[in-house]
């Protein structure tokens, strides 16, 4: 298996800090050696990074790790190979473009007789079960809405839609960011963790390293971090439910999906605008 | 305007030498300071890199300055804005999928009264003509070949054509890779060398910066690099014809056209297969 990794906040926000801790799990902490990858959106732009080699040894993630790219949307993965070897088109976070957005995407799981038929429209490069489910992801994205993007409550309908359809195949916790929202899937394990005012210390469970967020946030910020595992010792990190599918903008939950079962928990949803 | 870089090569090279003297014309020997972008196919994957700071103040340039990347196709730009705002999204290069291979390209110049219809399956992130040219071109290979790639011949048959059309709306020098060949297009400004045995010592026009290859190459090396303007001083460079469209394979050329006024000149084409 693999681990995710990702930011959704209302300010450009740097991800150095959760970084840290996280690449210490691609071959210290923890045993996702074999490859990793970070994408940052900057306005509609995005700078992806991947490499195979080791988080914890990889020349580019010591770049991340001291070069502050700031960003609202943020991907990061490091992978465990279960499908595909050890290469670099195997590498999350994967990125296409759809109705002139690019959108990048990040599985954990493991997907098991998963043989969509493929239009030709978006064709994995990798030999991933990740590449194919993201490919089948947009196909279906764009036979559902194909002339424009969609309002976010119908995307986050086509999308939740499709996700269930795919997650039948086996274990699909993913994120997928389009720069505007982030979409966050749990199978079986995601967590979250909202830092807002009033903003305290957090200790890191993978190394050493502590932040006071008083000294680095502005009393508006609203930041959302999505992990596999919480990252910090002393934060209120919340766990998704199976099967709990969030669209997360502006650092807060605009939509979400919880399975029958679940949904007599308390679902708070903050109001963010999305008329259609 | 902006600057073009390229390497095609039978073995995984380096470019870090040309690199140097090419990011020096970035903000310090040259103007190109709206941003910068290079690509590295390795196996079926690709590394992208693009900032919108001046390649020479980017932290992410002197990663690659320093952190040899190897690959046998490698696509560098540094930007001058001619339309389009300095931003991420409208640095090249710009990467796109086709037939479940990535493509990379990079264009040097300024196109007028072209607004192609797109169909939908390639469109554009940023503003630039430039990535309109780049959906353009993807979207009408995929109208000819819509079901695989076809054989190099057929292949580079269409890119021309497909060139010559975009070619009437200004100047159009690219640099195109699926990872396997690299093409190079001059409408107005572009340069070649071919570095093989016995090799010798180079001298960047740009720095104060030479490189013996003979202690860097094997005698089966054969690397060309293509850059806009030549960047040594001790080399054979040989220019493009206005209109010259070559595709390199393994470091040679293996297709090239030549508009009908420049064939009296001698055109040497490299033996490699591609049989349809």
């Amino acid at each position: 298996m693999c681990q995710l990794l990702a930011l959704n906040s209302n300010q450009p926000a740097a991800i150095t800090f959760s970084f840290e801790g996280f690449v210490a799990r691609g071959g210290l902490t923890d045993h996702h050696r074999d490859g990793w990858g970070i994408a940052f959106f900057e306005d509609t732009g995005c700078r992806l990074f991947v490499d195979y080699e080791a988080s914890i040894t990889s020349p580019v993630a010591q770049l991340i790790k001291h070069y502050p790219i700031k960003s609202t949307n943020i991907i990061a993965h490091i992978r465990r190979a279960t499908q595909g070897k050890v290469s670099l088109p195997n590498c999350h976070p994967f990125m296409r473009e759809l109705w002139g957005k690019y959108w990048v995407f990040a599985h954990n799981g493991d997907l098991k007789n998963f043989h969509p038929e493929l239009s030709g429209n978006y064709l994995p490069v990798g030999v991933t079960d990740s590449e194919i489910a993201f490919c089948y992801l947009l196909q279906s994205l764009r036979e559902r809405h194909p002339h424009r993007e969609p309002c976010r409550a119908a995307l986050f309908a086509s999308v939740q839609e499709i996700t269930r359809e795919i997650a039948g195949h086996g274990v699909f916790n993913f994120l997928l960011s389009n720069g505007d929202a982030m979409f966050a899937h749990c199978s079986t394990n995601l967590h979250w963790v909202q830092r807002a005012y009033p903003f305290s210390t957090a200790q890191l469970t993978d190394c050493e390293l502590s932040i006071d967020f008083r000294k680095h946030c502005y009393p508006n910020d609203l930041i959302t971090v999505i992990a596999t595992k919480p990252l910090t010792s002393n934060e209120d990190w919340q766990q998704f439910s199976r099967g709990e599918l969030n669209m997360f903008v502006n650092g807060e939950i605009a939509e979400q999906y919880k399975p029958a079962a679940e949904r007599s928990k308390p679902v708070v949803l903050a109001a963010v605008p999305h008329a259609c």
